[in-house]
């Protein structure tokens, strides 16, 4: 067991290191040359112009005023200074809801942790158990609940304060609750008109042999929502022709590059080869060749263009249908049309930029199956993934390299290369596994056929929990892969796994304080560094840019990205709450990551985060479930302890709070997930009241036209722009502050698309 | 371990009991007599009059045609012969979808018999482990999987037939699920107009200190419905009222008991105490103090209607509002009103008669709060009932008696007295407790809130069947009350819960094939005796009829009463399912008692029953699901049974099948359960419209007008009949064939609280 020195020496470590990061982050964003990786979320909107405008040409690229760097620790401040509302309108709801998960945690953590410094480390203290027992022990294990004799009945301290735990994070729980769902319903009544709110999507129209799906719906919904059907909007599949535009996107990328590299030394003609990734094949003019070859893609995207909109095998049974009011949108999304209740699925249409296009189609026999056998593939992802990386493991030996590829002998028995391969091969496997995990699981989600950026998110998020749950938490406490885990919960009765969980949560409580500095303090500090896009933005901007429409488009501001960032945060909640009752000398600790983390993601969301959708705080249901899970469980665990510790007249006592705790779930669900989930038709009235007073003369029709059209359509930046629309339709609506115009073509909506694409040729070049 | 002999006896015994109790039927239903008991949904249906009113004198009790007692089975197949669409018109197509569960019985079982005596019995027979290892044995065990050595590879039949039985069983499922909720939908879709589907029900109405509920209700649904509100309903809350209409309805009939007995004995004036029962107080003259009585509470109950009309706190936050169209209605019920969730909760009113008046106020907090507790105390009524009923045993001995009751002291020393406390008092309150479980249930349900009888008998179906399988299936498999049971699930593993359990299940089929003749063959062969209602028919007959009128009220149809009969069925589908992989000689038990219910009940839905509900067999999905569930089970123990019969490696292929069946659950939920929740707009839509074309003049204000009034407004038999309505609105609509005019007033909607009420006293008395 560590010891306090141990600790304070792993502390002062943590904060070194998050110290030197904080400070070459106060020093590198203050020179000009970075401005466009610290604060692109200000250029995305427009409101900040390259620094590089005026000035002499050093200080273009560094900042030569002193006195700024005497305050390189005034992003803090300033972090913390913008107002909420203007938080909102900047950033949308999505995020600043998100930074309130770091409030909910400092909110539920302070109080408790100054209640078990008050009341359970006197208890605790006072005591002599380790002493007497003669092991060896740490001043941290003197503080925690060990330090407690067998069958004492100062363990009624312990009770009383998971009783004061619960009713505490309950409250906390419950007051954000309702704080975030009127948040979320004052943002929805304050929006201004956009096409999703009168937008219903429909999913699983039958086929019909005398009717095209455009006439089939139209009929149905004239018939069937007389007074308030609109128009709607066809779904084609257009899966191949998103990929001819890909790939001559990318085509004209190296046409760039080329042009440029040309353009530096004109004397050589630059020369590719035809063949797979320009290595193989024979050898032709760049320049030349690559025009051609856009040429002929274009020509037969113009073709496959024309197919997807006559054939009408193209148009899958899916469609958007819009109302004439938000009322009758409503309606529709929250009824079912037909007594079959597989057919003619309605569902509020999500935004436009948050639609996933591929999965519409899905029928739904098919994704009954699909999520069966996601379930059942996430059971092994869980519970096995450990087999297949022991396999790797075992063939990325140096005996299977030998054997496999012979002629690598000479090399692999350098003493260097060996040693490097048998330090490094082994884990590599594994590392690379938990890099990708995120990806995998959101290939998952998708698989599962859900049609919106945003659900995706939130469905990837709670299976990473799930694995962060077992993998890292039990996996921590009980020291097993969760292969191992689920034989001993197979082969342990039902009454010992919280036991034998239990019982093993205060001795690795130094290796979570461990944890949370690692990953909690050094972690966020390498958060805000921003490392990686910052040396990609510097490279790109060497080679690549020729514009200032190339430099907007070499940013990456990212996102929050809340499937791989929250999960992490709700294990915070995990050990926070089950420690706080054992191991009080932990909690100190998360609440410094709380902190740290609000103002850190704060500064983030503020100058550099590019959200892709607005969910307007959907993913919130979720983040309550977590919490209340996390507290569930510590629960069982206090109890499982406490059974071990010769004090087990205390279980009915202890077993009444998981189940009020599950009662309280049941309620915060009943009452307030509604509200994320459905549309009141009181507000969608008051809305079409307040718009039909206001705008008497609105022509809905031609506002709404061609907004759920798959972004192909909508034109892209080539010289043989195809358009089948106008695409300034909503797209300016969205835009909430007055934006200058050559910012727009990144906005959101199509930076998916396009973004950075015409670059990413020399990122993966860079990375080869 | 029963021989067959004794199986033999077994069933010989209950095959004798069970034909003495048809025949004894078949007499008794001939006697013109009897003509009331055993055909009462004839006289409800008013295609029936009395037979007394021509012929000799003799021939009014006595049937003297030699001939009809020849032919005493024909009421077998005259139960078989009516069309599935006259059933539903006579009986509603509740009753029809619930004989469609023995349907689904035969279904299942007979090709899985078949099966199972072509493949498994040879398997089993042919091995002879139970001689070689020298046990007492029968010809049962010998055709039972015990039969088969350990870790033989003949296990791999019993295999292959888990998986046959799994498919078999869920194809079956399907196609019912399919046939009924077309069954449901062409119901639905048939129904003359009603007034439940034009009306929701609207509940937690939030208080307003400027206005009434009655003019919020209006406001509101005027603003956010405006096309399509047409008028509501408040409701009451009359339950003093009700009270009060009760007791004067019993007076009164105290008054006609007495006025009866003076009629026969005009010489003696009878006399009664005004104390409690009769039985304490000053001697006053009946009939004058029941008249005078009556007065009295007949003012105080007008004064009451006066009060509750007028005061506004006697409107409870609650109401029934009808709109233009069922469109209007299906749009209502299927939406969210408001941003607040918990209030303007609006769902499908339930027929008139089908609500339960006394929920209808409960608000939305106590709602959680409520299921809670009920959660709580059904918890314990299922695993510890055994405590309290121990403790009365234990104060119900003979010591305990003479120490409470010393006077009873001689009594209880004489020997018969005594031997007969102490053979019967601890048995009787068990005995007590099983015959009162169903009532406790349902008044848990009633706790809950529900509002509808349908919906109560539902929710206590599933607590009793939760009740069967923990406390008569595992009860009897393992040998342990459920308490027991608790111990044994906590303190052994997960792996080991299937183990025990599928090890005993061999050894415990003679026990359940007992169990299947008494209580499935005898036990349904008595049902259609109704030796009850049959004296109660006759004592009442005799005390109490004076008119036609009262002869009528002397009738008890009863009804199926879901909440009780279908949880037993489901133990059927359980043994079945369980016992077919291992002892298939149980299986033609079963096939029996299905097909033998299936004619009984059939004959009792067309000639006694009298359905008080009909929901369009709204029970079906848990039926469904309980089936699935027994599927499931089986699975788990058969997975069990092989791992201790050194068959371990089975298991990853054995545990394919519960998630397979999970999947096929999960699927089934989505593609049928809604067409059992919602109303489709499509078919609503479709009904409006036709209405429209057919009866454009339609008044449909003055059709809906009272139809959600409280019953007791509704007016009553008295001559002091306080009317506010003409109830005669829908009502009338409500009989599907025309009815004779006297017959009317015991139509359900009024039979539950006027019923046999009138009589209702002699029986209470003839109990006492």
């Amino acid at each position: 067991m560590a010891s306090l020195g141990d600790i304070g020496l792993a502390a002062g470590l943590n904060v070194l290191t998050a110290v030197a990061f904080l400070l070459a982050f106060a020093f590198l964003r203050l020179q000009p040359i970075n401005d466009r990786v610290y604060f692109p979320k200000w250029y995305l909107r427009g409101m900040r112009d390259n620094p590089i405008v005026s000035g002499a040409a050093v200080q273009k690229f560094v900042n030569l005023d002193a006195r700024s760097y005497l305050k390189f620790l005034n992003w803090m401040p300033a972090a913390l200074k913008m107002p909420q509302d203007e938080l909102i309108n900047h950033a949308g709801l999505d995020s600043v809801v998100y930074l309130r998960i770091y409030v909910t945690g400092l909110k539920i953590f302070v109080p408790i942790t100054v209640l078990a410094f008050l009341v359970l480390v006197p208890v605790n203290w006072t005591n002599d158990t380790l002493g007497r027992i003669n092991v060896v022990y740490s001043p941290i294990d003197k503080l925690s609940i060990s330090n407690v004799p067998n069958g004492s009945k100062r363990f009624i301290a312990h009770l009383g304060m998971a009783y004061a735990i619960t009713f505490w994070t309950c409250y906390v729980l419950l007051k954000e609750y309702e704080i975030i769902s009127n948040m979320r319903l004052r943002f929805l009544a304050s929006e201004k008109r956009r096409p999703d709110q009168f937008t219903v999507l429909v999913r699983n129209i039958p086929p019909d042999p005398d009717e095209s799906i455009s006439e089939l719906v139209e009929h149905f919904f004239l018939v069937n929502h007389p007074d308030h059907y609109l128009q709607h909007q066809v779904v084609y599949n257009a899966n191949k022709l998103a990929d001819l535009v890909e790939k001559k996107k990318k085509m004209r990328n190296w046409l760039d590059y080329y042009l440029l590299k040309y353009e530096r030394n004109s004397s050589l003609r630059p020369t590719t080869k035809t063949g797979f990734l320009g290595c193989f094949g024979s050898k032709v003019d760049a320049i030349d060749y690559y025009k051609s070859e856009i040429e002929k893609i274009g020509k037969q995207e113009a073709e496959e263009r024309k197919n997807v909109m006559k054939d009408p095998k193209s148009v899958v049974p899916a469609a958007f249908v819009s109302f004439r009011s938000r009322w009758g949108a409503a309606v529709c999304a929250q009824t079912q049309q037909t007594s079959n209740p597989t057919l003619w699925l309605t569902e509020w249409a999500p935004e436009p930029r948050d639609v996933y296009w591929n999965n519409l189609s899905i029928p739904f026999v098919s994704l009954t199956i699909r999520r069966l056998i996601v379930a059942v593939a996430f059971f092994f992802l869980n519970f096995f993934y450990v087999i297949p990386i022991t396999f790797v493991q075992s063939l990325a030996n140096l005996e299977g390299i030998e054997k496999a590829l012979p002629f690598l002998k000479p090399l692999i028995d350098l003493p260097f290369i060996k040693s490097f391969i048998q330090g490094f091969l082994p884990g590599i496997a594994l590392k690379i596994f938990l890099i990708v995990l995120p990806t995998i699981l959101m290939f998952m989600s998708k698989f599962e056929g859900l049609i919106s950026q945003s659900s995706l998110e939130r469905r990837s998020a709670s299976k990473y929990y799930i694995f962060l749950f077992f993998n890292v938490f039990l996996g921590s406490v009980i020291a097993g892969s969760a292969l191992e885990q689920l034989k001993t919960y197979l082969h342990t009765s039902a009454n010992d796994i919280p036991r034998i969980i239990g019982d093993s949560i205060p001795m690795k409580a130094t290796f979570f304080i461990t944890y949370v500095m690692v990953d909690g303090w050094t972690g966020i500090a390498g958060e805000i560094l921003r490392l990686k896009p910052l040396i990609f933005f510097h490279l790109k901007n060497f080679f690549l840019v020729k514009t200032e429409k190339d430099r907007e488009e070499a940013m990456d501001p990212g996102s929050i990205c809340f499937d791989s960032t929250e999960p992490r945060i709700q294990l915070y909640f995990l050990l926070g709450l089950v420690y706080a009752a054992v191991t009080p000398f932990l909690l100190p600790f998360i609440l410094v990551f709380f902190g740290f983390a609000y103002v850190v993601f704060r500064h983030q969301i503020i100058n550099v985060y590019n959200q892709q959708y607005e969910s307007a705080a959907q993913f919130w249901p979720s983040v309550h479930g977590r919490i209340i899970t996390a507290l569930i469980v510590s629960q069982l665990l206090l109890l499982g302890l406490m059974s071990t510790n010769d004090f087990e007249q205390t279980t009915p006592v202890l077993l009444v709070l998981p189940v009020l705790t599950f009662g309280f779930y049941k309620y915060c669900k009943n009452r307030f997930e509604p509200a994320f989930v459905r549309n009141p038709l009181q507000e969608a009235m008051k809305k079409d009241t307040l718009e039909r007073a206001r705008e008497p003369n609105l022509d809905l029709k031609a506002y709404l036209a061609n907004s759920y059209l798959h972004p192909v359509f909508k034109g892209d930046e080539g010289d043989d722009r195809y358009s089948v629309m106008d695409d300034d339709g909503w797209m300016e609506e969205e835009v909430i502050v007055p934006t200058k115009r050559h910012s727009r073509r990144t906005t959101p909506a199509q930076s998916k698309h396009e973004g950075s694409d015409s670059l990413s040729v020399l990122e993966s070049s860079l990375q080869r």
